[in-house]
Parts: C-alpha cells; sequence; structure tokens
C-alpha cells in the first residue's frame, strides 16, 4: 500500500442496549493527510440512562462467569481481533498513523487482552470473587478470623478514551473490567471514533462477550455522567482540563463514582552526567528522544517532552538530535517510505503551533525544518515538522514544565548536578514515565529514588537492555501506566491492579469454617472432614476443602539423623557434631529440617499409583521447634484450596492444583513445621488407571 | 469518679510551623454533659500555606526514617500514651462518652499505633522504600525487567476527622501515614478538639517524632484547602455533604490531589431466615443491635441503622429490643452506672430528632421512652433515648435507606426471602459495616456474596465466635474500613493498604544488575560476585546481596533413592516401584523432590559452627524437570535479600535474616528445581564464637 485509501464515507454506529444506533447526520471528521471528509458521527437519540441501566441489568450474565472463564474468552477474542487486524491497519492509516504507530495501538492492544487473559488465569483462582491476602487471626481462641475478598463492583465502567490510541486505549480499559466482571461503556475521542467502532463490531460479531458486556457510544456523551451511579466507575484518558471538569461533576461527586484519570504529562528523560558522546547510552540517548518526539508524531502521553541533558552535552545532543530527526521523512503514513505521519487534525496541529509560541517565551527552537512530503497536502493534512527547544534556565523556567506540545516537539534542558536533574524532572509536578540512561548503577539509583514520587514508571536505559527493552513511551500492561499530579493521579495496567479498581475490597470476619465455607479455602481452626478414604486416592473431582488425614507417629531416632546426613551429605554442626550441636542455638543436636519434611511425606503419601501425580512445589515452609532425638512427630495434611487449571494440548489427561496444608506436631501436640504442598491431581477417576491394573501389567 | 469533673476552661491551641499557637478568643465550646463552658478554639492567624510549606520541608527527616525506624517511633508512642491515658479519659466524659465509649476512641485509638508499628516490622522491609510484588521478565533473554516500587509521597497528608472520635480518628489516620513517611495535618472536629489537643500535646512532648511529622490545626481550616499540592494527600471523615464539598475545591481538583472519604451510611444487620427464637444467634442479633444503637449514643459511623429481620420475628425481635433498651442508664458517662451518655452536643441532638421526624413519614416508632437520668442534664445536655422504629414496607420505602438519624436510632425492616434480605441492604447504596447473623453456613454465604459489593466489611456472628468477635461496629487496623458509594468510596486501615495510599508505586525498569542494585533485592540474570569465601562464613553484615556460591557436582545414584526412600519412609511408587514409574507421569524411577532439596543442602552447607544459625524456612519451591538416575545435579546459591530484624529481648546474639535464591541445574544446565530458604545469620563477627575455640573445647 502506498497511499491511504478514502473508504466510502463511514457512518461508525453505536452500540446501546443490545441494538446499534446511527444517524444520517452529525459531525463529519475528515482524514488527517488530505484532509478528505472520511466519517460522519453523532449520538443524537440515545438514551443514556437506558445504556447504563442495560448494562447492569446485564452484568449479571458476566458476573456469572469465572475468572477463568473470562479470560478464555478474552484469550480467543484477542485471536479473533488479531485474524482481522489488517482492517484496522487501514483505517488507522487515515489517522495520520504509521504502520509502526498503528502496531503499537493495534497489536499493542490485542496483546494487552491476551495478557490479561494470562495473568487472569495464572494468578487469580477459577471463582467469582478473589480472596486477598492471608487469613488474619482476630482472637486469642482462633474463633475469630477475617480475610479480604475482592468482588467485582456490580456496575457499569464508562470509559471515556483519547484520540490518540483508538484501539489500544479501549482495549487496555476493556481487558481489566472485563476480567473483573464490569461491563464496559465505551466513549472513543471523536476524532478515530470510526478506528474503535471497526474494531468493537467485530468484537460483538465475534460472539465471545456476553451481551452487554460491551457497549459503545461514538458521538457526544450527552448526560450520560448524569446517570452513572455508586457501583459504576469512570475511567478517563485525556487533557486534563477535561478530566478536572468531569470530575466534578456534581452526579459524580454525590454517588462517590472512583472517577480514574490518566493525562498528559511533561515526561522527562535524563542523560546520565557520566556519560561520554561516545559511550553506548550517548547514542541511546538521542535515539531514543527522537524516536518519542515522532512516533505516533509525538502524539503520545508518554513521549519525551523534556530531555534533560548534562550542560556539557548539550551541543553534542543537538548535533545528534538533527541528525536523527533529519531521517525522519513525512508524509501519507501508508507510504513504506515515511517515517512519521500526520498530527490527527489541522485543529490539534494550531493547538501545537500556539503551545510552540508560549514555548519560545522561555526556550528557542534549535532544530526545527519543513521536509519535503512524501504524499499526503501539507495543508489540508495535519503535518508538521519535529522541533527541538532549548531553555537556558530550565530551574527558572516555567513553559518547558507546564507547556505540553502535544506533537513532535521536546525541549532541551541543561543541568549541572544530578541533584538538578532531579529538579527538573520533578518540575514536571507529577508523570507517567521517565527514563534515564546511564550505565552507572549509582548514579541510576539515585535518579530512580530521586525520580520516584513524582513518576508512574522509570526506565532506566544502557547498553545491558538496549536490545530487549521497549522504550521510553510504552505502558507494558504488567506495569503501571499513570501518574500522580499532573499526569492525573490515576493508574491503569500495573498487571492486575487494574482488575482491581474494578472490584470492591471488602474485610469479611466470621467464624474459621464459616469463612472457609465463604472463601472455598481452609482457614486454621475451621472444622476438617475425614471420612476414612486417604485423601490423596480422591480425585480432583472427589476431593473438599476440609478433606484431612492425620498420619500415625514416627519416634524421630538417632539413627534416622545419621542416615539423613549420610544420604544428603549435610553433615551441619546441629545434626552431627555433639560439641558444636551443645553451644548452638538449640543446645542439643536436632534433626534436619528437610528430613522432617520427608518423614511426614513418608507418613501421609499414598505409596500406590493413584490420582495425586506429583508434588510440584511447596510455599511457606517455617520450622518452628527443634526436634530433637527421642522427640515424636506426626503430620496433618488437610485439603487447603483446589486450582483449577486449563488442560494443555499436550495433556493426555485432565489435571488440576491441589493445594494442601501440612501441619507437623510433635508429643506435646506442638507444632513443629507447617507448610502447604502443591500436587498434581487428576481430574476425573475414569481418566486414570486404577491400580489393580498397574500391578497385573 | 461519679460525676464528670469540669476544668479550667480549656484554650486548646494549634500547633504549626514548629510552635504552639492560640488566640484569647474564639468560639466557645460547651460540654455534652451539663452544658457548661468548657474550651474556646480558634485557627485565626496561621498562616494555612506556611504550615503545609513547613510539614513539606520536614518531610525528609522522616523519609530518612526507614520503616522499621519508623515503626519503632510508633511502637514508643503507644507505650508513652498509654501512661496518660487517665487523662484522655477525664476529658473525653465531657463530650459525652462513657468509659466503654472511651476505651474504645482512647485505647483503641493507641492500639492502632501499636498494630502499624507490628505490621511494618513483620511486613515491610528495612529500607525507606517498599518493592511491591515480584520481578517481571520483560524480554526473552532476561536483559530487561521490571517491578514496581512503592516511596513515600514528598507531601503532607490533611487529615480531616469527625467528632465521634477525636482519638482514634487521629490516630488511625496518622500510624498509616506515618509509617509511610508523610507528616500529618491534624483538623479535628471543632465540638472534641481539646480531647485532641491533649493527646497531641503528649504526642509532641513524647521526643519520639521528628519536628514536623505532626502538626494540629484546632478551629476552623481557613483556606488551607487553597495551599495543598500535587504530592498532599487529603483524609476526610465526616459528613457526605461536607465531603462533597471539599472534594470538588478547585485546587484539589486541578492539583489531583487525593481525597480519601469516610462518609457515615446507613449500616444494616441482617438477622438470617434460619435463626429461630430460642437459638443462641437471635440472642446475639438483639444484643448486638441493642449495642450498637447506644455505644456511644449512636455517634458511629458503622453503627447499625438497618435491623433486616426476617418477617415473622419482627414481634420477637421488638420485644428482644425492648428488653435491653430498658437495662441502657442514661446519664453522666462518667459514672460507673450509666450505661450511655450525651451526644456531643444540643445541635447534633436537634439534628437527630429532625432526622426521627422525618424517617417517621415511612416507619413507626415502636420503642421510645424517657429514662431517668443519672446526673447530667436533660436539656442543657444531649440525652437522647434509645429509638427503634418499624417500617412495614422496607422495599419501596425511601427514608430508612436514606436518612441517619446519627444517634441511638435503628428502624426495623422485615423481609420474607433472603435475596429480598439482600436488596434491602444494598439499598443502603453503599456501607461501611454490615453483620449477618446465623449459624448457618450456607445462609452466611448466600448473604456474605449478595451484600459484597456494597460494604467494607461484613461480620458473620454466631455462636462460634460469640466470644471472640469484636462486634459489627468495630473497625480493625488488619482490615479495611470504608466502603463504596455512599460511605464515601474511601479506604482506611486494612493493614498495610492505608500505607499504600500514602506512597506511590511505580514500575521501575531495568537491566536485572541495575534492578538489583536500586531495590537491595537480587534479581534473576544479574551479576553474582563469587569472592572464594563461602558465604555461609560470613555474617550478616559481611554479606552482600549478590554474594553467590556453585557448588561442584553430584550424581544421582539408584543408591540415593533407596536410601533416602527408607530414610523418609516415602515409597511412592514413582521412586521405588519401575513398574508404576514407567507408567507413570515421568515414565521411569526420579528422585524424591526432598532428596534435592536435602542434597542440595549438603552441596553448600558449610558443617562447622559459623554465622549461619538455623536455616528456619523456606519459600516458592518448585520442582520443574525432574531427576532420574545417573543424573548430574548442582546448586547456586545466591544471596537474594537481607532482611535486618530486631533484637528479642530474650536473644543473646544479634541476628538478621538472609533470604538466598537456590538453583538446582542437572547435566544440561536445566533447572531442576529453583526455591529461596530463610536463614537466621548472627549480625557480626566479634558477636559468635569463632569455630576454633569450639574445637578446643
Amino acid at each position: 500500500m502506498t497511499q491511504s485509501t478514502l473508504p466510502t464515507l463511514l457512518r461508525p454506529a453505536s452500540y446501546v442496549y443490545g441494538t446499534w444506533h446511527s444517524n444520517p447526520d452529525g459531525q463529519t471528521l475528515v482524514d488527517a493527510v488530505y484532509g478528505r471528509p472520511v466519517a460522519v458521527i453523532s449520538s443524537e437519540g440515545i438514551d443514556f440512562a437506558q445504556a447504563l441501566a442495560y448494562g447492569r441489568q446485564q452484568a449479571s450474565a458476566l458476573r456469572r462467569l469465572t475468572f477463568h472463564q473470562r479470560a478464555r474468552a478474552l484469550k480467543a477474542l484477542g485471536a479473533y481481533l488479531m485474524e482481522r487486524k489488517e482492517a484496522y491497519y487501514e483505517l488507522s492509516a487515515l489517522t495520520g498513523a504509521t504502520r509502526r504507530d498503528s502496531w503499537v495501538d493495534i497489536e499493542g492492544g490485542i496483546g494487552t487482552l491476551f495478557s490479561y487473559a494470562s495473568m487472569a488465569r495464572r494468578d487469580l483462582p477459577d471463582e467469582r470473587f478473589w480472596p486477598d491476602g492471608k487469613v488474619e487471626r482476630l482472637g486469642r481462641e482462633g474463633t475469630f478470623v477475617g480475610r479480604h475478598l475482592l468482588v467485582p463492583r456490580e456496575g457499569v465502567t464508562v470509559q471515556i478514551n483519547a484520540f490518540n490510541f483508538p484501539v489500544w486505549g479501549m482495549l487496555e480499559k476493556f481487558a481489566p473490567s472485563f476480567i473483573a466482571g464490569m461491563p464496559s461503556l465505551v466513549k472513543p475521542a471523536p476524532q478515530t471514533a470510526y478506528v474503535t467502532e471497526r474494531v468493537v463490531r467485530d468484537m460483538l460479531a465475534s460472539g465471545l462477550l456476553p451481551e452487554g458486556a460491551l457497549q459503545l457510544v461514538t458521538g457526544d456523551p450527552g448526560d450520560l455522567l448524569d446517570h452513572v451511579e455508586e457501583q459504576d466507575v469512570v475511567a478517563f484518558t485525556g487533557s486534563a482540563a477535561t478530566a478536572a471538569k468531569l470530575r466534578v461533576h456534581p452526579n459524580v461527586v454525590a454517588r462517590n463514582v472512583p472517577f480514574n484519570t490518566e493525562a498528559d504529562s511533561l515526561n522527562a528523560s535524563v542523560l546520565g552526567l557520566s556519560v561520554k558522546p561516545e559511550a553506548p547510552e550517548f547514542a541511546l540517548f538521542v535515539r531514543e528522544v527522537a524516536r518519542e518526539m515522532t512516533g505516533k508524531a509525538g502524539q503520545k502521553c508518554t513521549a519525551i517532552r523534556r530531555a534533560i541533558v548534562p550542560g556539557h552535552l548539550v551541543e553534542a545532543v543537538t548535533e545528534g538530535l538533527r541528525r536523527e530527526l533529519a531521517k525522519v521523512t513525512l508524509g501519507d503514513p501508508a507510504r513504506d517510505d515515511v517515517r512519521m505521519g500526520a498530527l490527527v487534525s489541522v485543529e490539534q496541529r494550531e493547538r501545537v503551533r500556539e503551545t510552540l509560541a508560549r514555548l519560545q517565551q522561555e526556550a528557542r527552537i534549535v532544530i526545527s525544518g519543513e521536509a519535503q512530503l512524501l504524499g499526503g497536502d501539507r495543508e489540508k493534512g495535519a503535518f508538521l515538522d519535529p522541533t527541538v527547544l532549548l531553555c537556558d534556565s530550565p530551574l527558572t523556567a516555567k513553559g518547558p514544565h507546564e507547556l505540553e506540545a502535544f506533537g513532535p516537539v521536546a525541549t532541551l534542558l541543561p543541568y549541572e548536578s544530578l541533584d538538578d536533574a532531579v529538579q527538573l524532572a520533578k518540575l514536571g509536578r507529577g508523570s507517567l514515565a521517565g527514563s534515564i540512561v546511564t550505565h552507572d548503577r549509582a548514579e541510576a539509583t539515585k535518579l530512580v529514588l530521586g525520580m520516584a514520587s513524582t513518576h508512574g514508571r522509570l526506565l532506566v536505559l544502557n547498553r545491558e537492555n538496549a536490545k530487549e527493552n521497549t522504550g521510553h513511551g510504552s505502558p507494558l500492561p504488567q506495569l503501571n501506566h499513570g501518574g500522580p499530579g499532573r499526569a492525573g493521579g490515576g493508574s491503569e495496567l500495573g498487571g492486575l491492579s487494574a482488575v482491581r479498581h474494578h472490584m470492591n475490597r471488602l474485610a469479611v470476619q466470621a467464624d474459621p469454617t464459616t469463612l472457609a465455607a465463604i472463601t472455598h479455602e481452609y482457614v486454621p481452626g475451621a472444622q476438617v472432614q475425614e471420612d476414612g478414604t486417604h485423601p490423596f486416592r480422591k480425585t480432583f473431582d472427589e476431593i473438599e476443602v476440609g478433606d484431612s488425614l492425620l498420619t500415625h507417629r514416627r519416634t524421630v531416632t538417632e539413627a534416622d539423623i545419621v542416615n539423613f546426613a549420610n544420604v544428603s551429605g549435610d553433615h551441619f554442626y546441629a545434626h552431627v557434631d555433639e560439641i558444636g550441636a551443645r553451644e548452638g542455638i538449640f543446645g542439643k543436636r536436632v534433626a534436619h529440617g528437610y528430613f522432617l519434611l520427608s518423614a511426614a511425606a513418608g507418613q501421609f503419601v499414598w505409596p500406590a499409583p493413584g490420582p495425586v501425580l506429583a508434588n510440584y512445589g511447596l510455599e511457606g515452609l517455617r520450622f518452628i521447634e527443634p526436634v530433637g532425638i527421642g522427640d515424636t512427630i506426626r503430620t496433618r495434611l488437610t485439603c487447603k484450596r483446589k486450582i483449577r487449571k486449563d488442560l494443555r494440548p499436550d495433556e493426555t489427561r485432565p489435571t488440576g492444583v491441589v493445594e494442601w496444608r501440612a501441619e507437623i506436631t510433635n508429643q506435646d501436640g506442638a507444632l513443629v513445621a507447617t507448610y502447604d504442598i502443591l500436587t498434581l491431581v487428576e481430574r476425573a477417576r475414569d481418566e486414570f488407571d486404577p491400580p489393580a491394573d498397574t500391578l497385573s501389567a
């Protein structure tokens, strides 16, 4: 493709209360490259109260799915969209985005679905609620305990997105909301709403989402916020001014609707004081600044706006940037030879130019130019050449720290000491992302900790991670995206943190047995069941939380200690050296801790083949009392929790994970060790060979 | 004491920018019991901008302390205040509080200091930052990793408190803020500010707090919020109306200052449908409702306002409540024979009476009365008799779910089905606390999960925890306090959650070695040090993160497996039964997992007495590849993290905890098992006997 293809005039519709809604007339949008009419949008006639009520009512279908079911739907949805991505790329070029820009938006967005699917299956239980943290013992006798649970808020997430990432911006909010069990009502920015709508059409057509889990409002959001309720959530990405206006909406305030804000910020990249011009880090810094300025034509809320550079390197950096930026070809982003496309609209370009003019009151332009366009229309298209400014007194200047030119614009800020560099970074009063380019670890540590309170994410870039790092401006699903102060004070992504924002965290207080019944996890002190069948002879489906076995006793002898030392090779003095042990912390020879674990296994393991296939892990082992020669131990093994897991393609027999609580006590009933073991257990009885067959083989 | 003692007219002062500030004139407060003038408060002349600037500037002293240093200061402060508690009780009686009410406020408040001190020392590192969650591998080759860090916000916590708990209300906000490293500026409610001021005087006089860590503004807060900045935090407890007003303060909004709200809510207690009048739970329910109505004269944001009762039990419950409430003696709270004191003021009583009148539009009074006063002045004192209403159509009524009579008032709401009970509870549109009284676990589960999305805390009360439970209305430091919607949408306490609210969570991305240097924790893939000294021969102070040892090899033989089976007693078929093992998941006999652990210890343990005293625990063990007969293993042991711990009084030799990463590999270099072991290590070399002495003994 060498030129962006204009489709028939698009009429991106809204999808509300189960139907597509469109209007013949509305706001006409033009493409960013040639200024040709591309789409008409309108939300005229939509009943926003009804849309929200519908979402809330349908939400119960989504909440009936477990976290893992939601995760599987999300993964399948990702695959479904990935197959259809080329259609999104075509539309995306009309917004001024190059293929690389669109890759971040489209495949980055779809990747977020995959990431949330996999985090949810890895770290969340296959339940409709999420037990959080550990059980707190609230009374001396253990009859009163507490624990936190997270449950989905029973409302709708109203997601108000920015124009720059019409796909990623939607999906990075949709994914955690969906995993949490909250339906989304998506309101894209008008300029690029036709891209979002195209993707939403596929999402709905996929049949993978429960009806009502996703609604879309292209066009004006009208009185939407008048109808949000206590259980809803509003998630906003966009300008600080709009955020400030929406956050104080009387209904949002009166009902204490959570309002998460992610606003643009004046992000900084710091070139370390220790970096020499010939060091790899110098080149990395220059490339990164140039890339951040020109990627998405600088229309990224995480882009580098302030390049904080040692004073003696300002000239060299300027020269480097001049060379890098000279390579940036401007034009129709659909062309392969174009490195930077257009801004989203000529109105947006006008705003950038105005800001640039204001910035020049305290800084001067050191790099600019008017490159020849490779396709596109210089005036009707929203093209703007990369511009670099230099501010000579950055510690006292205001503009560079306050005025965001949302385009290919950055300002160089010279500094003399690391303290000054930190101070300059902080003058941004809160940023989404920052970077520090240095190979000196002490310098990196000082800068990271100095800048930490005002940043949502900090990248240390150097030769070690030059190849694998994902860049200053790239939010990742696993890591926090958001920042304090001017960045909006919100938080998105950050792994399961974003899922938590869509849930209510409550404390549950009860007796241990009731808490275990509610949470599906054994709680110390809760009643256990002993039905005479060894728990290891039960399948995953047969095992119940609380199934328990108390072993017979075993007296630990001197011979055990000697034999264990010999087989392990562990001749630590506390076990085998009477003289050293007497003066050691136990005052006598004691059994090896791992002997206790091993002997306990010897007590509770069922030796014949059965549903329990393997012990593959162990958590939280604590040795509490030493066991000496002549002490007698016994072990209680109780099913703590069943963790369903998906069948892997290479697995022939379906299995689940069972976590068992093991408690080893001595002859006085005192705990000597506790731990949780993880076993892989076959799912259903008819899927493994019964012991008898094995013996006859 | 049989009557509250009136002191000389108090002039509770403010403590700002390092000095006490008071005025001769101001607002005169009267005591709640007799209506006598008790204190004059005023904040006239305070420069709020200066107070905030001073707090921010002094904050660096607090941030220089580690979490454990802050925790020790908090613990010492608790002990210091506990010794002086009687003075607080005396003043507290003047606010209308009985000894029991004041116990919750004063000793509950001081207890919060102890709780945060102990949680911080148990669960936070002895550092100035808090590494959060696990290291995320961000690139295939492992050269790019990420992790979250929490650092203190570099501002001041503005704490605006309610009148009902002048001590606890301050301390439960102060404690997590202090642990996080943020100074507090406390603004108590005027009515009871003289109690708060008395405690603050002692806190400052203790000399335990860095100067600037605590400021106090009694009297009007003036233009305080005009001066908060991006790094500050506002934490508010009080009425929803005031919260709504303050949250939209233009400066708070413009700077995205986090604003945590805890507002009164219409909390419900549900009597289970299964409960028979003769069951213990019936009596527990009646007692709990009566206690919550009359404790603190019903002036608790967590009090039971709505008693949700099976329709057929309404009469029995009313009778029970009538009997319980008849025992409640009203009067001067300083008297031992008085069970309920006064409201905080006659103005407050007037408000409650007005609300009561409005409630009567949809509910009728079924219990009321005018008990004889035991001391106090019925009119000049703010006394009010307990009142119970009954609403016959609670699913359609509005008032009982919306109108909060902040006094000894509750409304009975009859229900027929559990679904209706859940529905009624949810009509409160968000509550701080709820309770469910039943011994039926299925019923408890259904009610808890049904009510979960609209509650911050839920108590299941029954015969099992009757003795130890802390009651419907008691927030606990370990558990969440706050609730969605009408409860303010905020969150306090909840263990270390409250500390997190005072910190900035940022993602740090770097190469493993740099991330390890920043976080003081070994990161897989980071460079290690091998200096020829066995790491177990180094003291805690000598060991450095990254110190590492690669052991020699050991070939695992059939004899090892046989010997290990014999010493442990673990004859699982996968280890000892060639036939079963061949058909099992490994396809052959494999070594016991615990043999690998034990053999690894045999490889890396230094046998002679030395600084490493014991291996007391293990975390995160995963067996990755099976080890068969003839495989050869070796182990790398690397110092992952050093955890300083406090010296216990019974400990003669100072020790610290060192966490080691163990990685067992096979002859192909493949990982077969990884885990972290926890060891107790002596702090300094001259504090343990060198091996030579031991041998010569």
